[in-house]
């Protein structure tokens, strides 16, 4: 599976950090079942705070975006964050218990904010291009892992949250976020971008931005 | 016709600069059809670029946004104008004559940077309502000028232009952000925020919108 | 001590969470010379990654400054870091055997970057105001926390670091920056700021950043 | 006289919207004396209002800035302008007939207000080169029109304007921001920084705020 030319680049970049994300002992606890149920509830409480950051951030994007079609695709976003999105993970969490109420009220953990506001950070001193590479590992690392997870979990307990990643909607969303990226940087620096100095920077940016993943996932086996 | 409480108050302030805004000599013209049409294709085709920087003021609105209400609601606005009235634009234009190619390669008057970047800079050095105080001499002063217009037009030269503003969809849309204005304000100021020092400064930004939206309807005379 | 009254009501407001901040066990442990070495000059590591973060913010509170004294006063404040402060920084650090192209390659930890970056999307997001009760907590804590140790500490392990925000310079600077919060909040809301409903979510920042300063210190306890 | 590469490049992309700045019948009344009082006058008051949110755009470099030489530049130059600039143009003012007070109450023109808030968007929404991009032509300008103007002027009515731009102090700031700019460039993009598809966007954002410069020099001739 891959999501394009530059996701691959800056995974590769990453190495271990991309490793330790993506195979969190939280990630394979979905996928074999043994993540304790309040962990899980933890983390839907704490991505319900994570996921207004991140419309943020998307309404960002279309701020910064160079031209009406980079503002399309990241405007479609932010609408499908706000308007569907959400809904779905508030009825997600009153599934699993927790009232809307209950979530507008969750205190914010550190390991949160450090991610979202590192994003927005990239986004608003940086441009275009550095909020993408913050935001890549997020959008494309739950790809990654629910497209692993379809295939390799080994129960059922954690089923619903890895068909909403490892599914074809979500899956499609990668592969077009994948190739906003691609355009958006030969669009800025041509085909030979991976050789500008630049390019390390934005590699940083993405590498930063996953160890602050691995922190969430962290953070999570921790209520 | 109001709009709501602090767009009246707001107005008021602004006094003889909005009178020279909302009834313009372009504006009048639009009204007695006596607006040259070079100077209408002229102005579509600035407001075209226009269109662009105000999706943005509007996705910065999402970014600065104090809960979720808010966020939908801008939000929902960048999606209006990006899905929908950017093309209704476009086909106007089309109409008209005037191709989406020559749209995109249109040169930003200064009159018309001057207006958006004032805006953007309101949001970006200020907050959330420094922004609304912005934009809302544009979104409502439009809805002030077509309602008008669509009463006391008397040629029908440019009746669909006053339509689009005139008509219930777009009145709908000022009454839905001049409560967005009015339940903002109270949320951080409670019921007594006009008499905030802060409130001057707000009308400041206003009255100064506004002029530069008077700047806007003097560039469209001259093509 | 008092640096002003806003800052009176904001730590008041903080509760337990101010007390779990100036009373750490880092902090204990530079007052009683129980600190061990290695995470104190763990901490000075970060700490330059912070200050340089620092800096940045308060470059953001020139731009956000609703007129020139604040503005003034912010570039005065970015000038005295740039130009002194991270160079007494450097040179305490080299005598700690920490040379400054160590302290450049420096890998941000994620509490480290969870603070600075928590600052600056408050500034970006929120006004000149929310970004002065981002920065407090960590200007006139440390201000607090060093008068506090001059007087009570029993170990001349960390004199350097106690003298450094416990002497009368730094004391200055806290009142200037407590002073100038407290006029702010006054040309903006006047003198019953403390009843608006901003005031609580500017509290609510206050205590936000606090708690992410206690990580802070948290982590300067893990090498 | 040249200020570095990037600036030669970027002047000669720019044609004859360079030239209609530098070489603009305002500038020519300086030389020759022509220009009437009335019009001097009225471009100080607005020039002071100009350099409000011209410092606040170098205190947004020191935020967008990508190490540590990058923000000491910018920083020191937000220190000049707001520690000596400023006061030097008040005190030029008061020369001149015109009080603090009355500076301060200055209504700002939208041909100002679109040159400033062209930069700080270009700033906020794009990286630090877009800022430096649009921030060149008025500081590299006024070092060009000040240095011919030395050698060219036929009366000495404007003979101290000419002085301060045209004398060794400006003209080594220029040579500085020249110089900032080629490494900033090279830093990011390497030496081949000409030949990619940003290089046209940052000499359109240039060639755009040259514009803004003529409506400057324009809205001078009409007080």
């Amino acid at each position: 599976m891959s999501y394009g030319r530059a996701f691959d680049l800056m995974r590769e970049a990453a190495g271990r950090d991309w490793e330790a994300y993506v195979a969190h002992r939280f990630v394979e606890g979905l996928g074999d079942g043994k993540l304790p149920r309040a962990a899980f509830l933890h983390y839907l409480r704490q991505d319900y705070v994570f996921l207004v950051h991140f419309s943020r951030a998307w309404a960002l994007a279309v701020v910064k975006a160079g031209d009406l079609d980079e503002m399309r695709q990241c405007a479609a976003t932010v609408h499908a964050l706000l308007a569907e999105e959400m809904s779905l993970h508030v009825a997600l969490c009153a599934e699993a218990g927790i009232p809307e109420t209950e979530l507008l009220a969750t205190e914010e953990r550190a390991e949160n904010a450090a991610y979202t506001r590192f994003v927005m950070d990239a986004g608003f001193s940086g441009d275009f291009l550095a909020l993408l590479a913050a935001l890549a590992p997020c959008v494309l690392g739950y790809g990654e892992i629910g497209a692993r997870l379809m295939v390799e979990r080994s129960s059922e307990d954690y089923a619903d949250w890895i068909a909403a990643y490892g599914g074809e909607d979500y899956q499609a969303l990668c592969r077009s976020v994948g190739l906003l990226l691609d355009t958006a940087l030969e669009r800025r620096y041509g085909p030979g971008y991976a050789n500008l100095p630049v390019w390390r920077d934005l590699c940083r940016t993405f590498a930063q931005a996953t160890r602050l993943e691995v922190g969430f996932w962290q953070m999570g086996l921790a209520p």
